[in-house]
C-alpha cells in the first residue's frame, strides 16, 4: 500500500505542487475526524488544492484508480461527513479561501468553498449586507453548502438550500459543472443546484458557491422569555406563527441547558424552559411584533419576558445559545457529545420533546433539549462515556427511539445535520423507494462509487 | 396504428373505467395544445386517473411498449409542455382534483394535481391562510409544481419549488415514490423535490402535493407608480431593494402595455412606464415602507404615486396586470402570442429591457414589455402572425438576440415560463456541460424515454 500511495502522490505531482500533498501523520490524523461521536479514520494522503483545475486533477486521478475521495472544509460536521472511511484522499480547501466579488447591488457575493462564515460576516460588513445561514459552528460555505446546514435563522431567511444561486462543481469523472447562474430565477433545466447541495460530497465536489445576501435590517430586537414548561413555551411559538409574526429567531432551550448556558457563559438567566427571540425590520413595525408578541406569550404563562437594552447584551444572548454544546462538552469532560436532530411538524413537536424528555430520565442519560422551535426542529445533547458500552447503546436506543417517533408524525430523522454516516440507517425506513431513486441518481453520476463513499447512500 | 391503440385501450381498461379512456376527436384536440405558439399535435388518447394507483398502471402500460405519456393539467404553459409531441397517452389530472387536508397549525395542505390555484384560495379562505404563488393563469397545482411557476409574489414570498413541501410523484417505472416530509427542514437523502418540481413531467407524474401557506398579511396596500421611462423606474425597484423594503410585489408596465391595460380593463391610469407595487405587514410598519418607497421614487423622478384605497380598486389593479397578456391577444385578434422570459441578475435589468425595446423597434414588432422586476424577470409579449413565415423568423430572432443579451450577463433563458419546447434549443448554450448531468439523470430515472419527451432534454 505504501509503494501505491507513493505511486499516487507522484501522479498528483504531475500537476500539483509538493507542498499541496502530505502524508503527515498529524495531518492525516486532523483528516481523520469531526466533531461528531464517530470512529476516527485516517486517510492515506490529505491534498491542498488551489483551483477548480487542481480538484479536477485530483478526481481525475481518483476516478482513474478507483480511489475514495472526501471534501474536507473545517471538520465541524456531527455526523461524520467528513471522516474517510475508505481512506483514499481527504481534499481540504482551506487553500481555496477567497471571497471573490460582492455583487453588491445584486445581493450576491462570490465565494471560494473554504471561506469560513465569519471570514464572510466581516467582508460583508462594509456593504452593510449580511449572510443569513448561522449554523452556531464557523463552518465553511463549502460545507455548509454540501450538508445544507441552517441553524437560528431559517425560520425567516429559509436554510443553506434556499441561498445557493449557483455553484461551480467537479463531479466524478473530474469535469467541471456550474449548476446555476446570475438571476434571481430560473426555471432552465434541472435543478442541480439544489441535487448538490446537501448531497454530502456524494455526487461533486463543490469549488465556488454564489450566495444570496440580505441588507442588514434597520432594527433588531432580542430577548428571553421564560415559561413553567417546554409544552407552555413550544405552544407559544405555535401561536406566534399563527399570529403572522414575521419573528427571525425563535430558539427553545430547556431548563437543564439554561443551567448549562449559565454555568458556561457567566449569565444570570432564569433558569426554565426558554425561548431565546429575534426580530428584525422596521422600527415602528417591529414594536408592534414585540407588543403582539409579548400579548401571546402571556396567554401561554410566560413568567418573565425580557428584552435585551443594546447589541452588546443581544450578542452575549446568541453566543451562549451557540456555546450550548461546547458548554456542555465542557461541562462533562470524561464524555463525548451526541446530538440528535429530528424534525417534526410545529403541530407535533410538543409531543415529541416530551416523549424525548421521558425516554432521556427513563434511560437515565445526561441530556439538554434545545431546538429551532420554529422550524419544529430540535437536538436532544447526549453526554455519553463512550468507552462504556451500555451507555453508547442506551444512547443509540434513545436516538432511535425519537427517530420512530418522529417519522411516525411525518416528521424525518435530521433536519439539519445531515446524514453522515449516523443517520444512513434510517435511510430506507424514511424514504421507502424513494430511496431506489436516490441510488439510481448516485449510481449515474458517480458510477465507480469514489465520492465520499459510505455516506448518504449506498451504491 | 388504429388496432395498436385499440389494443391499448383494452389493456388500459384491465384496471380503469371506460369513462376514463378516450380517443374522441374534441378531447384529443383540446390535448394537443397549450396557450404557446407552439404547433398543435394531438395524443393517440387521453386518461383522466382518479388515483396515484391509476397513473402507475397507466405509466407500467405506456413502459411496457414504450409509449410517449404526457402529463396536461389545464393547458395554460406557453412553452408546449403539454403538447403530446410524439403522440401516446396525453393524462389529464382534471379528475384528480380534491382538496385533501389543510394542517392549518401546520401552514400545510396537501392537494391533488389538479385542484387549481383559484379553488384552493377559496377554500383556505376560511382558514385565514393563503397560498403564495400567482402565475396569473388558473393553472392547477400540479402543473405550477412541473413547471416551477412563480409570478408576482415571488418577490418575497420565493417561487413554486419554495413551496413544496412534499411530492408524491408515480415514475417511469410506474413504481409510486414520496419525495419528502411534513417537517418545515430536512436533510435526510437527495433533494427529489426540487428536482421533481421544475422537471417539467419528464421524469415522472406528480399525483399528491404538500404545500406551504401563509398566514394571510394583517395589511395589505397596492399602489402605482408611474415614471417618465422604464430605466427610472427599473433604477427605482434596486434602490427600493437595496433600502431593505420588504415588497410583497412589484410589476413593471411600460408605456404601450398600460395602453393595453386601459383599453381592455377600462382603467384610467396614466400612459407612461409604470410600476405596480404591493405591502405586506403590519399597518405600522407597512405605513413606514409606504412612506420610505415615496421617498425613494422621488429620487428616481417618479411623476405620480397613488395607493389604492381599497380592496375593490387593489383587485382591479391586479387583475388589470394579470389580464394583460389577453389584454394583447383581444387586442390583436389575428396574430397569436409569443411570451420572451429571460431573468438577468437585478443590476443588469435596465440594459436588458432597453436593449429589447430597441430591438422591437428595429424590427418593427408589435410588443409591449412587462415585468416581474423585483426577480431581474421580463416579458415581452409578442403578437406575430404566425401564417408570416418572415414575421414568425423576425420573433425568433428577437427572442434569440435577448437570450443572448441575458446570457451573456449571468442571466437565463427562462424565468418561469420553462423549457418545454422552446427553450431546448438554448439549454446547451446556457448549461455547457451540466447539460450532461442532466440528461445522464434523464436516462437513470427514465431510461426509456417515455416521460413528456422532446421536452427540457433529450435522452
Amino acid at each position: 500500500m505504501r509503494q501505491t500511495i507513493q505511486s499516487l502522490v507522484d501522479e498528483l505531482k504531475s500537476h500539483l505542487h509538493e507542498y499541496q500533498i502530505t502524508t503527515n501523520e498529524t495531518i492525516l490524523e486532523h483528516h481523520s475526524k469531526d466533531e461528531s461521536y464517530h470512529a476516527w479514520n485516517a486517510p492515506d494522503l490529505v491534498v491542498f488544492p488551489e483551483s477548480a483545475e487542481d480538484v479536477s486533477h485530483i478526481i481525475k486521478i481518483a476516478d482513474a484508480h478507483q480511489i475514495a475521495v472526501t471534501p474536507f472544509g473545517l471538520g465541524s460536521s456531527l455526523e461524520g461527513h467528513a471522516i474517510p472511511y475508505n481512506k483514499g484522499i481527504s481534499i481540504d480547501f482551506s487553500a481555496m479561501n477567497k471571497v471573490i466579488e460582492v455583487r453588491e447591488n445584486d445581493f450576491l457575493v462570490k465565494v471560494q468553498p473554504g471561506v469560513t462564515r465569519s471570514q464572510l460576516d466581516k467582508e460583508l460588513k462594509k456593504y452593510g449586507l449580511f449572510f443569513s445561514v448561522d449554523p452556531g459552528a464557523d463552518a465553511t460555505l463549502g460545507g455548509m453548502a454540501a450538508t445544507n446546514a441552517s441553524g437560528t435563522t431559517s425560520v425567516k431567511y429559509g436554510v443553506m438550500r434556499d441561498q445557493v444561486q449557483d455553484l461551480e462543481v467537479v463531479m466524478a469523472d473530474g469535469e467541471i459543472i456550474r449548476t446555476g447562474n446570475l438571476a434571481r430565477k430560473s426555471v432552465s433545466g434541472y435543478d442541480l443546484t439544489s441535487l448538490i447541495v446537501g448531497s454530502e460530497g456524494t455526487i461533486g465536489c463543490i469549488t465556488e458557491l454564489t450566495l444570496q445576501l440580505y441588507g442588514i435590517p434597520e432594527h433588531i430586537t432580542a430577548g428571553r422569555a421564560a415559561f413553567p414548561t417546554v409544552d407552555h413555551a413550544v405552544n407559544a411559538v405555535v401561536a406566534i406563527l399563527q399570529a403572522g409574526v414575521p419573528i427571525a429567531r425563535v430558539e427553545l432551550v430547556d431548563e437543564a441547558s439554561v443551567r448549562q448556558v449559565n454555568r458556561f457563559s457567566e449569565t444570570d438567566y432564569e433558569e426554565k424552559a426558554t425561548l431565546f427571540l429575534e426580530f428584525h425590520g422596521n422600527e415602528p413595525g417591529l414594536q408592534h411584533d414585540v407588543l403582539f408578541t409579548k400579548e401571546i406569550v402571556a396567554d401561554y404563562q410566560c413568567e418573565d419576558i425580557q428584552f435585551e437594552k443594546d447589541n452588546a447584551s443581544r450578542n452575549k444572548l446568541w453566543d451562549a445559545r451557540h456555546n450550548l454544546a461546547y458548554a456542555y462538552i465542557h461541562g462533562n469532560p470524561e464524555r463525548k457529545l451526541m446530538v440528535t436532530d429530528v424534525c417534526v411538524p410545529i403541530t407535533e413537536l410538543g409531543g415529541a420533546i416530551k416523549h424525548a424528555r421521558e425516554k432521556i430520565n427513563e434511560l437515565n442519560l445526561v441530556s439538554g433539549i434545545l431546538g429551532h422551535v420554529g422550524d419544529g426542529n430540535y437536538h436532544a445533547l447526549l453526554m455519553i462515556n463512550t468507552s462504556d458500552p451500555e451507555e453508547v447503546q442506551k444512547a443509540e436506543h434513545f436516538n432511535k427511539e425519537i427517530v420512530t417517533y418522529a417519522l411516525s408524525c411525518g416528521g424525518t430523522c435530521t433536519g439539519e445535520h445531515g446524514v453522515g454516516l449516523g443517520k444512513m440507517k434510517y435511510q430506507e425506513r424514511e424514504h421507502g423507494n424513494a430511496l431506489t431513486v436516490m441510488k439510481a441518481i448516485k449510481s449515474a453520476l458517480d458510477p465507480k462509487g469514489i465520492m465520499n463513499p459510505n455516506k448518504l447512500v449506498d451504491n
